[in-house]
């Protein structure tokens, strides 16, 4: 299995049980678990491999992609009474899921030869689009979206590093520090409150 | 015209017809009516496509297809004020639209020699996403998610059932008993109750 | 240059300023923008290249597109707070992406050759549907849903007027026509509310 392989999995599998736990808040049957959790682990890859016109999607060639995550709804289906505080398991699962999933499709662009810009794009839409339509089609506020939190940009700092550490390291290395750069960002945002600031509206003067 | 191309044209119609009466209950004006009917007339079987890379998507190839979702559009923006509860008629069009496409979308994964749970897969998303763009896209809460129904479930039911028929009997008995394995629990579940267990946050003992 | 690009630049970065100036009322921080105005710009020509099979997505070959929608999401970041009614730019500005965007759409159909109906459902597609994404994703009321407002009609008139127009003048011509049709409806719809009449639900009689 490739590095990048070992993301794809992780990503799917950590945003499935993302995708489940809301699943859970919206009380909805065992195949709804599935079903919720498929979509949020396989929305950003599909649409990495559509724009980049990858053939055939990464679960389409390989289905078990599909088992790991129906793996995780069932998981989450039976064990998520077991979690005092699903909503704090839900953000930092999804930090996880996040940093793993930035890191894939980075790397997937990385490898495919192209241009910085697509390379950090690729890595944010990658990382943020599971999660958003998981959020978009449950009637959550997306997390993405959310005010006053580092999610896009932490997004956008992993992938830029990785673009930065692949010209000094291995590929391997540039991977493993566009995760870690990735979830410090959001993990920091999340326990410290670091943030950009925001846009405020000012009233006009007089 | 081959029994998938009858379903696609038979779920182009009926879905259009669901989307042209949520454009009803958003007071939008004739072309609105159309636009909303087409998006969730072909937004399953475009998905399917896409994913499975089928070029052109179905109805690029065979424009058609919007000829029928315009001309659903427009029967229902003429005559939906004749139906007493609009609702309860969506909801039907609905389950006949899922049967349909469930099978539509499970005969081209086949024939295209698909694994079995990407045949799945396909059963569920050609069925569940035209209904499901329709109402995030309009504001409805999602028929898809609504609690304590069958709905994913029976698609999923019907696409499997398809897939063990298929190595029993030909693949036109297949879909045919697919369309009606996922109508009958979609109706089951509309008038008896018919359901799965929910999940149910319990309250953590002390 | 091609007028076709000319087209595609100026709708992404006109649509990028509307999403940045959505992302000024969701109060998100300067990578909030750029993402926001990323979706709004290239969703539209992305749904098209997608579902008409072109390669590269024109963004993924021609990465300056990018470039282009984040400079616009800057540029609003540090000067929305200087505009009275920020709602009223945006409605303005989204009228004139709209416009140019259903140009950009029907050139590029008109010259890979499609049947009418598909230009017309790519000029609409292209022009609609990187707005209804950014009004999605932000939970705002899909401007192109709004009632009693010509969005769709406008849009589907202009992708008409280019198809008869390019039987009778050059394609140059056909797109400033198509351009200058959808921003008139559009606008005459705002200032004066020309409108269709929309559909209304009657109490059945008795």
């Amino acid at each position: 299995m490739t590095l990048i392989e070992f993301f794809d999995y992780a990503s799917v599998f950590i945003f499935a049980l993302t995708g489940a736990l809301v699943a859970s808040r919206a009380q909805l049957d065992v195949v709804g678990f599935a079903f919720v959790a498929s979509l949020t682990a396989v929305g950003g890859g599909t649409l990495r491999d559509v724009l980049l016109d990858r053939n055939p999607v990464f679960w389409v060639g390989e289905p078990s992609f599909i088992g790991v995550a129906v793996a995780a709804a069932v998981l989450v289906f039976f064990t998520a009474h077991l979690f005092e505080s699903r909503l704090t398991v839900l953000t930092w699962l999804d930090a996880c899921a996040l940093a793993v999933a930035v890191a894939a499709g980075t790397g997937v662009a990385l490898e495919l030869g192209h241009h910085a810009a697509i390379v950090l794009l690729m890595g944010v839409a990658t990382g943020c689009f599971g999660g958003l339509m998981r959020d978009v089609v449950c009637n959550e506020v997306p997390l993405v979206l959310k005010q006053g939190e580092l999610y896009v940009t932490a997004a956008f700092a992993g992938a830029a590093s990785a673009i930065i550490a692949g010209s000094l390291v291995s590929e391997g290395w540039a991977l493993l520090i566009c995760a870690g750069v990735t979830f410090t960002l959001r993990a920091g945002s999340l326990i410290f409150g670091w943030r950009l600031p925001v846009y405020k509206s000012r009233p006009p003067r007089r």
